[in-house]
């Protein structure tokens, strides 16, 4: 058994080893540069810890882990794209420090990379895994189309919401835990408590960026605060806030998810006011902790022993910034 | 055996079978639209022809060969994209119809769909199948990089031009025939001697359609003609008469390749004048009947009998449009 620490310091070691360069290098740079930004890598850290929890061998999953961080790193490439952002992890997006065209073609060719890598090491359960990995990626990109179709909507319900982010966010750590879990052919029972456990985790991971977004953190959260309330995106906390607030608190939250002032600060300021009338910070953080809690439970159903799991209670704990 | 004809029967009716709605709606239609475009159908006509030539059964292989055709229809979406094509089999492409975003998003998705149709029946080859497909996959997107870089170089060679239409147009066409073939378990040399034919056809098949587009064709070809030369496309006819022009039509092509005027008519007929002056219609159809007969080579190699080879025989011929 790895620690969390060894399994991290693994995965560094295998993206080192790798080269992503090619020709012609106009296609392949963008890939290499994207790569090279790095990340938390907690896709395949999760994709390792679980192999290993079941007894698998890690060298085996090594290559399924390279893949399934190329694919989020080919998601986001594409998201920046589509939502025009300038700046991913501290740098130009490639859509900015090259073209759109670049990003479109090289995101393309990062995509079907994921699936090479994927390809490179067989396994006995070689077919499971990737429909396992097809399906987490289709469901992304539908958790995306919906993400798309909320902008242009009033009437988002909190059901349609976490619906939302379970396929944009949570099936891709619940696929990379499933995936692990299959290169160490777990049983039916314990993948699927394990693909459970990351669906909660990543639930309560995003909410938990909501509310990042809209309170900050002290040290670790390097985003500027603000920007889904300034962009007008439908977050829990704004679908929250509408559902509980009183007519006069709903009507304003709506006028004010209609406008895009040069300067959000007021906007902001009178946004935050009214969830904390609500109470809404409070609210969520039950959410996540609820979330937190069901995660935990489905891990307590496999079939290890408990300080096997210890990697990865820690790595939701760490997740989700929470301490018990 | 299967005649071509009823291999395009076939083809027909299990595209008719397939169900592309799915939800979200704005995800899939885009994708149900554009495969109910149509087409030719022509790499999953190669694909189960080559099961049928090597004793195959081609329902085994109807999955790919659906995989195969959906992934084409995703380079094109993305390539009218990056092209900024408007129209494509007589429709609005999907960027049109839609928007930029819809069609990223749904391409991807289309992506995710090829993928997920050739897990749809597990083969005891298919390791060495989704490897050749993942192959071929990241060739067509290098070729379309070099077709993209190749716009802003001036000193591209008829070699480079070989190898960017190999990628980005033969090795489809070779890929979709070596799928059918492993499908159908054949052995080494007959899987790499069917991968030629389709490489030596898809080449002929790119030049005549440089042929076509700058001459045209009675009644099969609907394009406009002369659009190559309007949007100063490095095609086979330009670097051909680059090299073998005198220092005079170098120049002028040079000059003329570097405008482009609101009324394209009298830089095309200057253009075709030179390359009529300069025989290069006849040098094109000259080396597409030799990479037709090449290709009849490999096709020869093959150890079944002469007769399982009409259908592939007559499809290269049609495609080609040379009837011996």
């Amino acid at each position: 058994m790895y620690t969390l620490k060894e399994i991290q310091t693994k995965i560094g070691e295998y993206f080192a080893a790798e080269n992503f360069n090619g020709t012609p290098a106009e296609l392949y740079q963008p890939i290499e540069y994207t790569l090279a930004l790095g990340g938390k890598r907690i896709r395949p850290t999760l994709l390792l810890a679980a192999t290993d929890l079941f007894g698998g061998d890690i060298q085996q999953a090594r290559y399924a882990a390279i893949g399934i961080e190329i694919f989020h790193n080919f998601t986001l490439l594409h998201d920046d794209l589509m939502d025009r952002s300038p700046v991913r992890r501290g740098q130009p997006t490639v859509y900015r420090k090259w073209d759109e065209n670049t990003a479109i073609l090289s995101g393309d060719a990062m995509h079907i990379l994921a699936w090479q890598y994927f390809l490179k090491q067989p396994h006995s359960n070689s077919h499971a895994i990737l429909q396992t990995f097809g399906q987490t990626c289709i469901e992304i990109h539908e958790g995306q189309q919906y993400d798309m179709n909320f902008e242009h909507r009033n009437d988002v319900t909190i059901d349609e919401y976490m619906e939302m982010i379970r396929l944009k966010t949570a099936v891709l750590l619940g696929g990379a835990l499933k995936i692990g879990a299959l290169i160490a052919n777990a049983d039916t029972a314990d993948t699927e408590a394990i693909y459970n456990f990351g669906i909660k985790t990543g639930l309560a991971f995003q909410l938990r960026d909501d509310l990042l977004d809209a309170y900050g953190d002290t040290a670790t959260f390097g985003k500027q605060t603000g920007t889904d309330i300034r962009d007008n995106k439908k977050t829990f906390l704004l679908l929250r806030a509408i559902e509980k607030g009183n007519a006069t608190q709903q009507q304003r939250l709506r006028e004010l998810f209609a406008t895009t002032p040069q300067d959000p600060t007021d906007k902001i300021n009178e946004v935050l006011d009214i969830y904390n009338q609500l109470d809404i910070r409070h609210e969520v953080e039950q959410r996540i902790a609820q979330l937190h809690d069901q995660a935990l439970q489905h891990l307590d159903q496999i079939a290890r022993p408990d300080t096997s799991k210890t990697p990865l209670r820690t790595l939701a704990c760490t997740l989700l910034d929470r301490n018990f």
